[in-house]
């Protein structure tokens, strides 16, 4: 039985991570016909989660928010109209909480978790019933909690709707060991495909090749590494797949290395383009695809577990794993990029 | 029979037009075994075929060339071995010879007719029955001409390789009355999309409506017409599909105007990227998708013409036809943009 | 505001048309959080319908079901949580109410409307926000009424998941004149596909004609109409589509029409195969695919009313429009075949 | 330098094994223009290949065809205007030589190795350079000879034309130990897939986990075993994809297995269906797609190559090797079935 008080965290203004606010005894949220109410065992952080209570998140927010857009949990109990999921069923949340299928529209780009819908960096949330994606059943909560953002965005990248899928055989550029990269990784070798990866250290081309990278650059050694790429391809025809990550900087590069026919996914929203960046006019003349995303619907999430479950593939969390009392230290811990891989706070 | 002797243009180095040499003496081209030999009614220019002589083309290219890339004619003969036509078809010439199906690739890429393969404006002109298309039997020989790269780069638009297909209710946003955005309009209307489109004058305008267009901006008197276009979507959701056409202004109207997970196509080389143009950051904040597109393959080429054909649809073509002889007054007056959609030389 | 008790239709027993009872004061049916109440105008009526009560529908159905797979109407009121409409909008429903994309699943398949949810033959209705979609803006009630399962089916045949989708040139095999056929004829020529349809009389094909069929078949005339239809394509290559409607024997005739890689929908439950059937075996031999379907998603609906309101398609309603109060005679008119194109029942 | 005469084998009528003729001074074929002449280094057997000396081939026939549709080789000279490939290159034999790409038509059908077209059981072949693919890197010659037919049929069912293509995550269901059943499973398992194999024997149940299934149904045990299948996938929803190979019995079990708008592509034309066959109707019923292939085009190839050579995949050769002048006690060795995966035939 769910308590009548549940402890959360809230959002109170852009004082950085000050604005952090955590109450021991919120209200459990009312559970409408269609929630489903569910206790969070784990949620993790992205670096958007870290910037909201800064004040530089760009999307529209909603005040005194609950923060955390990933988190994985068991339902508790259901709505009398829920079909979906029953008591006992382990989920994860989906971030947009509207965008079911195909593109996201005016409404579903307004269903972010953290940011306009209550989140989960509390003890038990409602989400709508069809917010939610049953778990895989290879993983525990603190990696399924990892799935939401970060997973779906490289999962979307690979599978995106009507635009070139992976397949075995392709090359796919990745860059350094964030989040959305190792999941690129992590899906790209599932599927069959080869996968050059940039970093910046020997340690973290160790840790690239343990999780199956074909070939790693060291982008410090090479500062031109998209030619490197591009020549480490069959026939130096490119790579099909970019998961672009960085800024106009590594652009370029991508811009070098990519096949005819290519598609360069870009991502975050992380810093920002300067004055000496790659103009449109270079997918004309590499006859190149460049797709801007932004995570993807339930229907990716769904397919997107069944691989995860398929071949046991384990999302890379960072050793230290919080509690949920000590979300600023976390934030703080991530700010800092003392972390390696997802970020996970243990909530119960 | 074809004569021993035929008229023929080269390009002789880089002076501008006067470059443009024309040989009434010229050796008829050997006819290989897998070779067809095509007696040439028709061909048409491009913005493409004007800079080759004066020095601005960017691509590779062949001394002495024969310029032209787009022609219609009749099989005179077939060599040996040639299965796919027969003396007596009608046949339209495929822009890179070598681009069969699927993406161009380092050899297809070099195999462009007028730039690195003897072309069109000629009377008689051997090619490899790989690069031959039937001709739309609805057409005459002065409209088939214009189809190998115009019509072809805009069907690649909307009928690309592993992207969004144009359908039934999409919205469709051309710019100007070129050659391959009235095709644009003419395909996406067959294809039972809107169009809208961009144009500077009311008399075009006028064409633009006659020719199908179902909204028609006049860019000078709404300079941020990609908002405009975008408003007149249903639920102001923006366009699916532009086909792209200008350089950094316009581009920045079309990301105005996109639809989420909508397609702009870029096309040509035209102009270029001046300084303060829009940067890749709007293809995720659009979370939209850009495509450079260069002409398309044969595969590509076959599905246009069966449209064509079904449809009925016939080329826009400038009522001043010169004759073969009159090649340089006919590039001097497309150069001064005294034309209205494509210009066609005929040949015999 | 809605009354408290409203008119409304169910099947009670399996007796044929008596099963139907009228009930003048049914209670308003109660409104959840995430429901929309809708003021039905119009409903239409399919083969399903009429062999629910007779006791022959092969599928689950619900006791006491009120009956009717196909409404359109107007919002008369929200629960506290709905997003997607708002009172005064005009809205059409979705069969299966829970096939809100992709591939049916075990429980979407269970949420038809007229057979376990229940449906649209009565005043008012309260639907799930995710089971409704808007109305096209061109169509009447009547015409909106008839989009819910023929035309979603049609549009299916033409646009399914994953399979080929009709483009401009493609050739549409379409059979008689039922619902689903004249909309697959109406969507394929809004496509800019050549449609050749069957039919049995003059007067029926007078009327395939007159809504587009560019050939029409008299397969009393031809029995061996399949290979007429494949001579009638270019170079006598088949079809690219056929929306199979019928039994054994027109399924014989669809594998001699179709083209190499072309696409057999197989539609609907009546008839049904008799001894001397064509074998999965034709598949093979014929290089073609055979694909069931049933209606489809709210995406592709969606799509579809797009589709619609831009091409300003409408649908084929009978002239003969009944009350809700004469369901039972309209069920025995349609059961007797006095209709043609679409029966509508005009509620208030 | 290629001697003047060449060892080859032709068919010589029908009368089973004896019509294989062993000519040990075959003129060396003519080297067209755009030809390219392989020294053949191996070649596998096919089902086919047994079958047209005994004159149960049921497609066009050349007389005194060389037989062999399979073939892998080295690059011994090209023709004057070859561009593709270049003296000492590695390749192996596209089976239908005129299906470059898309769908097959009237020309491309009737240009099969070994059948219309002179194959691969002799020393040298002439090839136009269209219809070679260069051999992945990773194989030897008689593992690359079994490219042509068996591989490239089950990338089709995989990754065909328009149509659903395997993902991490999805189920195949595969069929027996024969040539394409096993590329089925090796490719299905490289593209991160699981695989549900049926077989008879314990023996062969062994080998095919060997080789990556996930699970194994002995079919003599339990002859439902398409129920059987069902179960093992999520949600008991069914396998997305079947390679059929069999007759109506294992189809009648395919279809219990599918899942909804799951593919099942039907393979070669062995057996033949009987009386008591599913029919068409069960497409509907199950809402699923019957797809019939032969073998695939030169760009499908292209992209299994690839795949081939990035998941260093190796073709199940038997070990039982023979020569070429041997061919004969091959072919009897194959029909009485005493192989266990392909069959290679070494030349030189």
């Amino acid at each position: 039985m769910a308590p009548s008080t549940i402890k959360a965290w809230t959002v109170e203004g852009q004082n950085g991570f000050d604005s952090l606010k955590f109450n021991e005894k919120a209200q459990l949220p009312k559970l409408g016909d269609k929630d489903v109410l569910v206790k969070l065992h784990a949620a993790s952080l992205n670096y958007r989660d870290l910037i909201i209570p800064k004040g530089k998140y760009p999307f529209p927010m909603k005040d005194s928010i609950v923060p955390g857009s990933d988190g994985a949990g068991t339902v508790e109990a259901v709505g009398d109209r829920v079909t979906r999921f029953k008591k006992g069923d382990k989920v994860v949340t989906l971030f947009n909480q509207g965008h079911i299928a195909g593109s996201l529209d005016a409404q579903s780009i307004q269903t972010g978790l953290g940011g306009v819908v209550d989140g989960t960096l509390r003890e038990y949330g409602t989400f709508d019933e069809q917010g939610l994606v049953s778990m895989p059943e290879n993983l525990n909560f603190l990696e399924a909690s990892t799935l939401s953002c970060a997973a779906l965005t490289a999962w979307n990248a690979l599978y995106g709707l009507e635009t070139r899928a992976v397949k075995p055989g392709d090359y796919v550029l990745t860059q350094g060991t964030g989040g959305v990269s190792m999941f690129g990784l992590l899906f790209a070798k599932a599927a069959g495909a080869k996968v050059i990866a940039t970093t910046s250290s020997q340690k973290k081309a160790d840790l690239l090749k343990k999780h199956g990278a074909d070939h790693v650059i060291n982008y410090k050694d090479e500062p031109n590494w998209g030619e490197t790429a591009k020549a480490l391809t069959p026939l130096k025809a490119g790579v099909h797949h970019v998961i672009e990550v960085g800024g106009p900087s590594t652009m370029a590069q991508s811009l070098k290395a990519i096949k005819i026919d290519g598609v360069i996914s870009i991502i975050g929203f992380v810093g920002g383009f300067g004055k000496e960046q790659p103009s449109f006019m270079d997918c004309l003349s590499n006859i190149c695809t460049v797709r801007g995303i932004l995570v993807g619907s339930r229907l990716q999430m769904e397919d997107m577990n069944r691989a995860i479950e398929a071949n046991d593939i384990h999302p890379i969390v960072d050793e230290k794993v919080f509690e949920l009392a000590q979300l600023k230290e976390a934030y703080q811990y991530m700010w800092d990029q003392k972390h390696f891989g997802k970020m996970a706070i243990r909530i119960a």
